[in-house]
């Protein structure tokens, strides 16, 4: 039975659809001038996600955020013209009201985790842009910027905030409804734009929010701009950054085509990438296929190519199946990888990444597939990968190995198999281009301890290692032999489905991330771990809760007590 | 109405009492041999700190850490010959089973969380001790080692494990009770000892722990000794970790003499820490007196002084005030701090802290100062500070101003009051000697952006300034003048009791830690804030949680959704 996903705003209780388009869009105004582009938000009340709230003041749900997504993505992919993008509103009255309050009030704990993340991910990303892509985000504040507005505001490069008495930047969150502002906000505060402690903790505890000079002041804002000059100031920012852009200015984009996808009640299936559920073993298996054939070596035939190029296919369909399986899936809590294929194709792949660094498709193709990369690793799902007989666990595939909490690897031939012992390597990818969100390589994570293993390994790139080999290289977790290899497999899947699924997910948050810390490995352990715990506090969402009352007329009676 | 806190190993629910002395040990055996010391935990079953639960198999709850605080204390102080201390186990059958999981069960959220925490500062300060003191800590395993036990081990610099057949770490939280590991294990684990992330997964996911060669060639363990050797060995150790101590080997030690307090039922007084507890606004009011005549001003007399120098008496007496308000008092969820006496006898303290740092006890005191503050910082309190006319927040005393989430500073004189101004002024000790948890001064941390700002004002050290100039280096939130002054502070407080506390905690707890992260910051960030959140999972918690369910036969029946 093959269904297809209902598209991210109508009114379903079904799954989410991550998957969207820019004539689908209800929410973004996405518009062109040259190397200049728009994204001015308008969010359409009536089509929230799912029943229950209106999306009133330029909130926002999933839905608005899956269109966010989507189009950041396109401007990466389809207008490599593009080296600038400004961010504002279409509504008269205000720029954003944040996230929707009746539709947090109405979601369960996991959704409002979930939301969060995806929500940090994709604000991530446009500064992923900003730094690597020679995509500058200017935000245009034309009106009252709250909470997960002005947090969205915060990712973008320059803050210019129009003075017309009226517009003010704030992070309502905790005055008003007793939770954090919880996308990446307070990190910003402090972090990236260096609001001394002292005024982030008076600006974040008052609800009607700062304007004008001391908003600058504050640094909470580059600047403010008077009403008649508003748009011919940002104009010329706009202008002035995209002329600092490497992008290309006159070739042709790559357009994202609607992925193939197959679902059935226990399966999805992508060219590349192929998932079956055991529903009992709470355990996804992925499959990621290598490319059946050698791929294209030049970049006109890989541009022909586009987003069939297999690189950039394999992260759009992981990308898609990741979050899929996160919001649709969430009783599935461990994800087995595999893979299957040519290791010369990946190889190949991996040596085309490298040698046309330069080039805008291949960079931002590398880029993606570092994101869809850290997706996984703040993925709370237990990873385990399984290096088997006809694998290609190399280069860039080798990474998601890395990824994983635990790594087996077959030790020797399956009997009566005629495949060769399975096999891993290195290539340069594993080496700088897909850094964890810690800002170093899975690898100089690993082993944290003794960065020589690190330069010695690198020395050895384009060596097979079996899986003696791969064991001894700190690679394989476990190498079992044939005899007791579905046993050993079997035996971690039951016992991983048989604990805490909460407590999981707080030990595989702390144990892969060793080494330095980031504004985003912050965003995503102090400030998500923070956020989950006030999430799910009584003060927050029970019966009394802030986040409940809201809108009802009654003020939330806290329990006084600090813990 | 004075009253005393009842010791901590009094079966009472009374208010927990932070001070204790070896005479009252009831779980700690602390003997001394020459240059080394030895520390054997020795568990009285029946001695926990509040009804309900018997301390089997060397278990813990707070009234033992209480103990292990004071020793640890002691050793700093008490005893300088003291360069190395082997930590181990009384108990013929086990070396530690962790905190006691009957307690967890029965002990509410809160007091799961500060448990946590003051565990957490403890093992710290074992590290602080190993790092800057010249106080080596060898943890001699001598039977099995779980949970809390292997994180006391993991806290020290060497561990060292019998291979006796029965001995193990292990860290079994999370198969055996659905919580994580929460006093630093897991971080310690990947962070201090780099072990790799999928052993350190695996490890953490086995109730029965590792032991010999395998925990050697993890890092779990530094090294297996056969039990014929053991102590042996370990003498050994002790003997050469001791003899690299600088820590001088004839001096006297300076004695903690019990602390003068007198508690009422809305107050707390110690000679130089008076606190006032205001419970409608919500506010305890912290104003810390300066010393009031000029200070020794010579290493004899400070030496003679002992626990009556200042910066030490001091150190004592905000430190068991930030222990009593944390776990007697969370209703008062601000702290308002003031300061008065002579700004001449605080800057001779920091002078005679700075001149004489090369000595043992001035060390020790610096070190100690430096812990207290870090209290403050991971305090889960509003923390606010009024500089008024009398005050005397310059250098050690400025920095609990830097600790505070706001800082109000009265501009001018008090009407009708012959006091001049209030001034602040730095000192030495306000660039280095006390960095906060994430390694840096608090006035980095304050001008992340601007690390120009700090060479500034370091060449401003001595400079009186008053409000405005205040205002102008940074320091001050606002400044209001007499007529607004008490409405401004009573509108902020106001304000602060009528939010929610949990996200007041979740807020301070982001703002706080601009900048760098340490081991310490991310246990505090990272790992204590997940494990705040399991605590709170009905996975965990709930009628059918793990820890209600722990030793009644039943097995949990986890809700398998992942969040």
């Amino acid at each position: 039975m093959n269904t297809t996903l209902k598209p991210a705003y109508a009114k379903t209780n079904d799954a989410v659809d991550f998957q969207t388009n820019p004539s689908d869009y209800r929410h973004w105004r996405l518009s062109f001038d040259g190397r200049v582009a728009r994204l001015a938000l308008d969010v359409d009340e009536t089509a929230g996600l799912t029943p229950g709230y209106e999306l009133k003041l330029n909130s926002y749900d999933l839905g608005v955020d899956i269109e966010l997504y989507d189009a950041l993505q396109r401007l990466r992919f389809e207008h490599p013209e593009v080296g600038a993008v400004i961010i504002t509103s279409a509504n008269e009255r205000i720029f954003c009201a944040g996230a929707n309050i009746k539709m947090l009030g109405l979601s369960s704990h996991a959704h409002k985790v979930n939301f969060c993340k995806f929500t940090n991910e994709t604000r991530n990303s446009i500064e992923d842009a900003s730094e690597f892509s020679g995509q500058k985000y200017l935000c245009a504040v034309n009106g009252p910027c709250a909470g997960g507005g002005y947090e969205l505001a915060l990712a973008c490069d320059h803050i210019s905030m129009i003075d017309d008495g009226a517009t003010t930047v704030s992070l309502p969150e905790l005055p008003l409804l007793g939770v954090l502002p919880g996308t990446g906000g307070l990190t910003r505060l402090v972090d990236k734009r260096c609001v001394r402690r002292d005024r982030a903790d008076y600006f974040s505890c008052t609800e009607e929010g700062i304007r004008g000079e001391r908003a600058v002041e504050w640094n909470l804002v580059d600047e403010i701009i008077p009403a008649s000059k508003f748009d011919e100031v940002i104009a010329a920012h706009a202008l002035e950054a995209s002329a600092q852009s490497d992008r290309p200015d006159s070739e042709p984009g790559i357009v994202l085509d609607n992925l193939e996808r197959t679902f059935s009640q226990d399966s999805l299936s992508y060219p590349n990438v192929d998932i079956v559920i055991d529903r009992k073993l709470r355990t996804a298996t992925i499959t990621i296929s290598a490319p059946s054939e050698k791929p294209e070596s030049d970049l006109e035939s890989i541009k022909r190519a586009g987003s069939q190029f297999w690189a950039f296919a394999f992260a759009r369909q992981l990308d898609d199946a990741i979050l899929h399986l996160r919001a649709n899936e969430d009783q599935i809590g461990t994800w087995l990888f595999k893979t299957k294929g040519a290791i010369e194709h990946v190889e190949q792949i991996d040596a085309i990444l490298m040698e046309f660094s330069a080039d805008w498709f291949i960079r931002e193709v590398t880029l993606y597939l570092k994101r869809v990369l850290k997706r996984l690793d703040v993925t709370s799902r237990t990873l385990i990968s399984a290096i088997e007989p006809g694998s290609c666990f190399v280069g860039t595939l080798l990474e998601v190995a890395l990824a994983c909490d635990q790594v087996f690897m077959l030790e020797g031939e399956y009997e009566g198999n005629p495949l060769p012992p399975a096999q891993v390597s290195f290539s340069k990818m594993n080496f700088g281009p897909l850094p964890m969100v810690n800002g170093i390589t899975r690898l100089s994570s690993r082993f944290l301890a003794n960065p020589d293993r690190c330069d010695d390994l690198k020395g050895r790139i384009g060596e097979r290692l079996e899986a003696e080999a791969a064991d001894a290289a700190g690679i394989a977790t476990f190498t079992p032999d044939d005899i007791d290899w579905d046993d050993e497999i079997r035996i971690s899947l039951e016992s991983r489905a048989s604990f805490s699924p909460d407590a999981l997910t707080g030990l595989e948050a702390n144990l892969r991330f060793a080494g330095p810390e980031t504004l985003e490995s912050k965003i995503f352990a102090r400030l998500s771990a923070w956020q989950n715990w006030v999430f799910q506090r009584p003060n927050a969402v029970g019966d009394q809760g802030a986040l409940v009352l809201y809108g009802s007329g009654s003020r939330p009676n806290y329990n006084k007590q600090r813990v």
